[in-house]
């Protein structure tokens, strides 16, 4: 990365820039330096001393001479070498006058520290549009404003262009976080921890750089080996998530988001769009990109240390080892949970291990080498496990007994862990304050061994290094279009709702939308009144069930709007009178109208449901059906489109997924024939965007076949963000 | 408790001693003493020394004059004080020989640090009993074997008798651990974070001296304020369980078991069993008990942390204060997710923030002062929000930006803590390496606040504070006597089929058990042949269904043993001829019988079921039945005996509660009918222990009634632990 660049004016200004003058600043000015300490305008100088920059610092004062012992310049016009980076710590009203300056002397990127602007509403936005108009005519990149900055830590540069505390050590850890107060504190949590940063950014409002382009430049800078990434949500999904898959195909990408119990979560009208949430679509853009998301900051932190010096395991397949027992049990525990396994050991290990270890040592996997093992018996331990293929990764709990060489073990699992064959994490329990296991702990940490105080923690950083693998091992979107799709009569539907104001469609609109798509329904008719439901009826063939259609009743059973078991013209005669003279009500809102059905004898109730995601689609959703949506909130969730290797993982994932494969005798439900209706389903929602939400609840499955028993579809009003 | 010890010869040998004498040691001998430096004999001697323990220390050594600067004597009879406690640190085969010169030597206690015991099969198994009979002989109690040892920290004695490294600072929390690697860790995450501890014990293999008494002893301790436990399993459930609830109601429980994914689970042949678990019960007594249950050492620590200085809060209502914005949303989606509530404010506290903050604070719950604020704000802040009494616990998320007074705001915060009226812990985020920031740290530490580096961790150490009074609120177990019982009866079948040798009951037996306690069944009877099947199912109304009644076949519906819906007595006869003629081969085991028994219409499938827990009685299971058992694993267990509110509350505890509370339309099932059913299921094995499994699956339910149409029960050999 650094060899690309070319040095000179040949640069500047070229318009819309990368991100190369924010990262690799060669020249820094500092506008708003202040020789008061602690000012912000203070420390950034200072940090940059501090830290050891590279390039000449500017302070820009209107009257001091000198800050932090440099000399000062009364305006950027005054300063007289090239400036790369500008740092902004004044009023906000001064930044767009700044930024045509900044403009003019051929600045490349500009840090806006200051605060003032959209977070505080409308004024503050004509503030925000005005540098970046000033910004856009020089190709000037903006970072903030109402942020932290950035640090490069790399050794030729040493940029800490930034006004926070923590100093971090260099490493192999890039960090890009929305909130700064969160960015600062997991870069403080990686120093705690002793693991080295490359990179950092915070981008507050992000009027300009986005974190998807910071995102693809830690992809692309050959010192990053694992991103760290925290958002509070994002602002365009779509581009984020294919800047993010290719990324994640070179290096882990680590991610948290927040936000994950909005309490003002709005009421939503349809069943898919009350259990979508907010957030699920971030989440499903993480897994779709391979990015391990976490909930937890701290395991966050802790899988970095792991991801950092590790390599990823080629299967679950873990071996713990242990000079002692219950934290051994416990690892087991937690690694368990997460998804790993702890399988008992090939008999040939086991021969290597009795044959090299102390007697009373356990040989189970646990392997316990007991508290009186030295390096000896620590480094055939190692090496049997290391040479066990049917073993993918190694979690050590090292406890430093008094009585031991204890940095003599620590040399053997630095050279297991240097062998970088299988992932090791360690588990090491020692008093800190001890000058003997200071060195131990120092060998385990210069020789990138990642420790742990708890055994949870090792095995929870262990098994993030696993779900990486495991989430490329997912089947690859590859939606396809199956056959009999009639998608320009679809669209000519949707027009004309939508042209007549309809949102919520009628029955008969809906029945025609999935036919259009070839989606399995119960024969139906829609009709308006007693007579004609009849007749209908008739042809259907009995039973069948008759349901009111109006916009007025979203939930058609809540107002008795459903009467089921019609086994004669008579019945369903009577039934619709019915319903005309105790709905009359509704009748006065909206013509009522009727729905005549086949009643379906059996089937598993099911659920298919889409709900409109702007900035990259739509959710699918699939589940238990009927009122188990609301009983047991069996739903799974994905992004649109979906090919059959989705869908069918879809039918997987649901907590009752074996009550479609069959069970005590029940026969395996259709799956084929419910992954191409979510297959349908997906093709539906991206030929017509407009739709807001889609249910098919309940699709009901037998043996063979699926076929959707009532369904409803809203549209989005024409002014909603696509 | 100190002031209650008398002193001199009175004591001794007091038959079975209190813990006394191990816990306050006033001298202390080490027979197998060791001048080399690490050996377990010299590290106990050193310990005590270092830590400065107030009594004598007597080295008891073949050979040595002198250890570690003492005068060492060549066995215990030589040694010429008083003797309280006695460290064995010597090959097993002597433990017993030494126990006899203790008892001889007046000692009270004796802590075996020496392994080679019950652990390691038969003949250290007789040698434990050895021991053990010479230690009852003179009243000592025995700490171990292949144990650590205790810790006392008060100022007034400093007994260090363990071997390991970590040396505590004096403060409220005593812990108690089963393994030594745990307790060890845990010891030393206390004292990372800053944590002081009072008593400690590991006790090994546990022969004498158990945890029970372990916990009742730091129960009466005044000078223990929290109690941390650590188990792999309660060797009797129902002590430990009298003495937690006793202990609970003065002062908080913290408690982690290990073992909770036990690979090996045997597979049980009935639903209840196989989803009992073994680890099941623990859990059970923990939360019956009032004990705060962790799974992650870690946040047991943190949550230690909490209950080292802050009251419980009287609410789940807590306040965020922060003075930077991330920190507070994973705050608060941590607060949430562990069942706390963030609330809004009320006006009134709003209009005072308002008047005291800075204009471009947030005077929602969180509550941001922003970065700016100095102490005063946040005393203004604070006060408002202990004031506000709809707010019952308040976290602090508190970041140190370089321009402002950290102090001050730090002497804010403790000022806040000290007022004891609601729980207060904060999320401290710095940087520990600048003295400054360290001297932030300092106050808040030594003013009893309790500071986390991540604001999930502080959120889920607060949570922990809010569930000792959450479990305090569930009902009391008050088990109560259904009419209608005929226990004398119920009593008769068993002993006559335990006599007989049968242990999986037969239909007959079953359902005469189940009238005994007025379980309500389908109308059923049982038969041998197709005739007598007629004549019942003409008895009982048609439809019947007709069920082998063999004990060859667990499931009855895998061999295509049922047959339903049988509308006169043709097809009962009928269906019984081809049962006979199908399953010829299982008649050859054992004799071909039927269960005739009314098919009941609709009905919720739901499961009641009991299996035996050795130690304790017997574990009540409930939740959705039929194949739902197996599809969703949404069933709910509890302690045998259950009163009514528990009863009630299993029924609210599975995940689908909905459905029996009537949802979308569809009433509400008669919860009283289902409750009554699991109360008279727990009157059954509470009379008849030796049952060993009974599973009612499914018992139907409907809004009026349930009744049980399938139900087996087995009993458990003669042989097997009560």
């Amino acid at each position: 990365m650094r060899g690309a660049r070319v040095s000179g004016a040949a640069l500047r200004p070229a318009p819309r820039d990368g991100l190369e003058a924010l990262f690799w600043p060669r020249s820094v000015a500092v506008v708003g330096a202040s020789a008061r300490e602690h000012a912000i305008g203070h420390s950034i100088i200072a940090n940059l001393q501090a830290f050891g920059y590279r390039g000449p610092i500017y302070p820009v004062h209107p009257s001091a001479t000198q800050i932090l012992g440099l000399p000062a310049y009364p305006g950027l016009p005054e300063v007289p070498g090239e400036v790369d980076l500008v740092h902004l710590v004044v009023p906000a009203a001064q930044v767009p006058g700044l930024m045509a300056q900044c403009g003019a002397r051929g600045v490349r990127a500009v840090i806006i520290n200051s605060a003032g602007f959209g977070e505080l509403g409308e004024q503050g936005l004509r503030l925000q549009q005005a540098f970046m108009d000033e910004a856009r005519l020089s190709g000037i990149r903006v970072l903030g404003p109402n942020c932290q900055g950035i640090i490069n830590t790399d050794p030729s540069l040493r940029a800490y262009c930034n006004f926070t505390n923590t100093l971090p050590a260099a490493g192999g850890v890039s960090l890009v976080a929305q909130s700064g107060g969160v960015g600062g504190f997991i870069l403080q949590g990686l120093a705690d921890i002793g693991v080295g940063v490359r990179l950092y950014a915070s981008n507050g409002n992000g009027c300009d750089v986005s974190i998807t382009e910071i995102l693809r430049f830690y992809g692309d800078d050959p010192g990053t080996r694992v991103v760290v990434l925290y958002t509070e949500g994002l602002a365009e999904p779509a581009g984020f998530l294919e800047v993010a898959r290719a990324v994640t195909a070179r290096k882990p990408v680590l991610a948290m988001r927040a936000g994950r119990t909005e309490r003002g979560a709005q009421a939503a009208s349809s069943h898919t769009g009350a259990l979508a949430g907010a957030g699920r679509v971030t989440d499903l853009v993480f897994e779709r990109a391979g990015i391990i998301a976490f909930d937890d900051e701290g395991e966050l932190i802790r899988a970095a240390m792991a991801h950092a010096t590790q390599p990823a395991p080629r299967g679950p397949r873990t071996a713990v080892l242990t000079n002692t027992g219950g934290p051994a049990v416990i690892a087991t525990d937690a690694l368990v949970s997460q998804g790993l396994q702890v399988p008992a050991l090939a008999e040939a290990t086991v021969q290597r291990l009795r044959a090299a270890l102390l007697p009373q040592a356990a040989l189970d996997n646990p392997v316990d080498v007991i508290a009186t093992a030295g390096p000896g018996h620590f480094r055939a331990a190692l090496q049997a496990l290391l040479d066990d293929d049917a073993i993918d990764a190694l979690l050590v709990a090292f406890v430093t007994p008094s009585f031991t060489d204890t940095q003599g073990i620590a040399h053997e699992i630095v050279a297991a862990s240097a062998q970088q064959r299988k992932p090791l994490v360690c588990n090491f329990m020692t008093d800190p304050t001890q000058p003997r296991f200071q060195a131990t702990r120092a060998i385990l940490q210069d020789g990138g061994v990642p420790c742990f105080a708890y055994p949870g923690d090792a095995a929870r950083a262990l098994a993030a290094l696993w779900r990486g693998p495991r989430l490329r091992q997912r089947p690859a979107p590859t939606p396809r279009r199956p056959p009999g799709i009639d998608a320009p009569r679809a669209r000519a539907i949707v027009d004309s709702a939508r042209a007549a104001g309809r949102l919520q469609l009628p029955a008969q609109d809906v029945l025609a939308l999935l036919r259009c798509y070839g989606i399995p329904l119960a024969a139906a008719q829609v009709v308006d009144g007693a007579e004609a439901a009849a007749a209908a009826a008739r042809e259907i063939g009995f039973p069948v069930v008759v349901k009111i259609d109006t916009e007025a009743a979203s939930h058609k059973s809540d107002v008795g709007g459903v009467v089921l078991g019609l086994h004669d013209e008579a019945a369903v005669h009577a039934a619709v009178s019915g319903l005309q003279q105790r709905l009359a009500g509704l009748a006065a809102e909206a013509p009522l109208r009727f729905l005549v059905q086949a009643q379906l004898a059996g089937g598993q109730e099911l659920i298919v449901g889409a709900s409109r995601a702007p900035g990259i689609g739509h959710l699918l959703m699939f589940g238990l059906g009927g009122i188990h949506v609301e009983v047991l909130g069996d739903v799974v969730f994905e992004l649109a489109p979906v090919g059959p290797g989705q869908a069918a993982a879809m039918l997987g994932a649901i907590r009752a997924a074996a009550l479609l494969e069959g069970v005590r005798g029940r026969p395996a439900l259709d799956r084929a024939a419910i992954a191409d209706v979510i297959e349908r389903v997906s093709c539906l929602v991206q030929d017509l965007p407009e739709i807001d939400e889609l249910d098919l609840n309940p699709l009901l499955a037998w043996p063979e076949g699926a076929r959707a028993v009532d369904a409803r579809i809203r549209l989005a009003p024409a002014a909603a963000p696509a």
